[in-house]
């Protein structure tokens, strides 16, 4: 195994950076330049066997071109808008292995001095971008399902700060609508609070969720002598890509005593756009924000956050300490769900230096100006129309022709290499959606 | 942000593949080669401020280079042994950029049909040298934490598949040692069954947990209505290395009707050496183990995992479905806390390609003889004396001279370069812990 590592007579210095070089062209030739690729290749037998002894890295890189690469699924390509993924920006992939390289451990600030301090700064920086008061705190977390249900927790244990240490005996009930993630569920279920104490509240045809619907639910569980503790806004749905009416639901969260959530893990990126910031209005008066910058800000992922009021919420919300670190008063790991978290906080400083905040602006508008163009070549369409109108850069479609489904019409593009788009579910019947997140994406007219 | 990504026409094709290069040099000659460099450096001032219009990337690595590594911690010293940080494996750097790049998505099979096959087949194959099945499976997570919490999880949920929907109500009790991991605490937190429902066991002065104290502790809390529905063993405890007699907490755990987990976040890496497999015995019986290739097998985090006996155990647990995906049988957003998922699976395929299983026995084989070697040294030392007896490649010291306390010699240490060891908290007092990880550890007698 020696020569896996540098040694100390840096004999195999140059071997370890000639590996890194390769690493560089494969990235660069096969995944980067895949443009104009296939979305995804037939799939070929894996190469699962583990060797006795090691291979060089040119045999292992030569079996990542023949049998990896094309088992995955093409995200370069200008017309892959299947959900969520962005091309990640340039910087933020080379960044992936500086911080690998480095391998500071966000667990304790001992063990991540500097990067402790920019995420604990980064994260203020941006709450205040959202609203909240310069106090505001946030962490990243390995996704925004981890962000959606630590909030969850913070609530559920600010409602009650005793369950923290003799757990939960109430009927606690947290409102969403039938548009949010699903990972609401799934923190109904983690936080053992149970999945039937989310109520799922009705949406208009666009996915926003009914405000009058939401004050008949909360009466009616108050009336079962069930309590209400958190209600959550969605600005960016996982489906149309819907923003709730988020003043609207802050008012209600306070008349009811409730935590108030505002999941714009997809839509938080408007921010950043003088055009387009104004869809995103009094994300001020969240008590928590997921964000994630892995979705409309290009950093490859994982790159995802909860932003809190203060410091304090997230430290009410744990109450944990570490006998195995030094004391320090910032010890992140004290703070998340997660103990041990790479870095990634250098990966989102590296994006907003090289885009600078005029770039990350130009990003969100072009995007948003390719979707209306998107929806231009629709209206053209003789197969497709829209089948919701677009709030963001995400146009929901159905086919135009009686005898071809939704279905079929994917496959036919897909099969064509023509354009990725998903099928989800959505109020009872399949659709097709196109998240126009490519910084180059494909508009022709074939649709 | 144009330049920011590949342009389709190719044209910064050169520009980024050179961005590429400039990363691998700063990675190998600022960070790799730092072997003989300082631990840290004194805190600089951190370059805070975001841009209005973006920064050339040679700029920003300028900065990098003169602001934020000299802040870092350098677990690349040869004496730097504080914590269970790896060296990363030269091919697991690269290969995070890979995995950024292609930017991939373990959230659904259509999002990453290629590692989702590799991430079964593989954690299959590793869970059957614990000893499990070969129905075994398992799922990677971004840090050994949230498998410790997803244990926790599950076994809850097995105990009483109704809380999953209705929530819980019981009063449920977990038994971890005293030496245990502070995660378990967390899990009783975040699954809502309150930390005082936690029992710690004492350990004997290794950290080995004491059985006697373990089955009175279950007896107690039966007299008073509890139920026990969890039992952890720990194999490779945080401050001594300490492996619990896995055998008979697995009969205890039988016996009691209680889910068994088996911590071996860092101690599983030894069942790759024919030499010092012995040490983990009887991993077999366990219903779910951590195991971290992030420590002992050295590929860069986050690569942890959580091994099971089949997967309807995580499909039981979590009971999820994905609207907004095309169905398939396995996706593994369904069985985890985390959706959105990085393919971190290829960073551990490739180091068992780059290692072989040859390799990988010589990695843990020379660390535990350096690990003897050092033990050797601190006999001959006049400053230190070993505290604990190590098991693993662990060893905690402590001064010799009643003048010099732990922390003192510590300090000593780290400021003249020498060793960085950490100074945890242990049975009521600091002790000093050196972990052996460093592939060329530093071994003079200075000690």
């Amino acid at each position: 195994m020696e020569d896996q590592f540098l040694l100390p007579n840096g004999a195999n210095r140059d071997a370890i950076r000639q590996m890194g070089y390769a690493f560089v062209d494969l990235i660069v030739d096969q995944v980067l330049a895949k443009q104009a690729g296939e979305f995804s290749q037939k799939f070929t037998s894996l190469p699962l066997t583990i060797p006795q002894t090691g291979r060089h890295w040119q045999d292992i890189l030569q079996t990542i071109e023949n049998k990896i690469l094309p088992n995955t699924i093409n995200l370069h390509h200008r017309g892959y808008m299947g959900h969520m993924d962005s091309v990640p920006l340039a910087i933020t992939v080379w960044a992936d292995a500086l911080i690998a390289a480095i391998n500071n451990n966000m667990l304790s600030y001992e063990l991540s001095p500097v990067f402790t301090e920019l995420e604990a700064s980064l994260l203020s920086w941006l709450g205040q971008r959202f609203g909240l008061s310069p106090n505001c705190f946030g962490t990243l977390t390995a996704g925004g399902s981890l962000a959606n249900i630590t909030a969850f927790l913070l609530a559920r244990n600010h409602h009650d700060q005793t369950i923290i240490h003799r757990g939960n005996t109430q009927l606690l009930y947290a409102f969403v609508s039938e548009a949010a993630h699903i990972s609401f569920e799934k923190a109904m279920n983690v936080i053992g609070l149970g999945k039937d104490q989310l109520i799922k509240i009705p949406t208009n045809p666009k996915g926003e969720i009914l405000i009058d619907r939401l004050q008949a639910a909360i009466k009616r569980v108050k009336q079962n002598k069930g309590i209400p503790f958190m209600i959550v806004a969605v600005a960016g749905t996982t489906i149309t890509g819907a923003i709730d009416p988020i003043g609207d639901l802050a008012q209600i969260a306070q008349d009811n005593n409730c935590w108030f959530h505002v999941d714009c893990a997809y839509g938080g990126a408007v921010i950043f756009s003088e055009r387009w910031k104004h869809l995103l209005k009094d994300t001020d008066r969240a008590d928590s924000i997921t964000f994630n910058p892995q979705k409309w800000l290009g950093v490859a992922r994982t790159c995802a956050m909860l932003l809190v009021k203060d410091r304090q919420v997230l430290e009410a919300g744990f109450d944990q300490h570490l006998p195995y670190m030094s004391f320090h008063d910032l010890n992140f790991g004290n703070l998340t769900l997660q103990g041990t978290r790479r870095t990634d906080i250098l990966k989102l400083w590296l994006a907003l230096q090289a885009l600078g905040l005029s770039g990350i602006a130009d990003y969100i508008d072009r995007s948003m100006a390719f979707t209306a163009e998107f929806c231009q070549m629709i209206d053209r369409s003789v197969y497709a129309r829209i089948a919701v109108e677009p709030t963001l850069n995400i146009v929901c479609l159905e086919s135009k022709d009686p005898k071809i489904t939704n279905k079929q019409l994917q496959e036919k593009l897909q099969k064509n290499n023509q354009y990725w788009l998903s099928l989800p579910q959505w109020q009872g019947r399949e659709i097709l959606k196109a998240v126009i997140l490519h910084p180059y994406p494909k508009l022709t007219d074939i649709l």
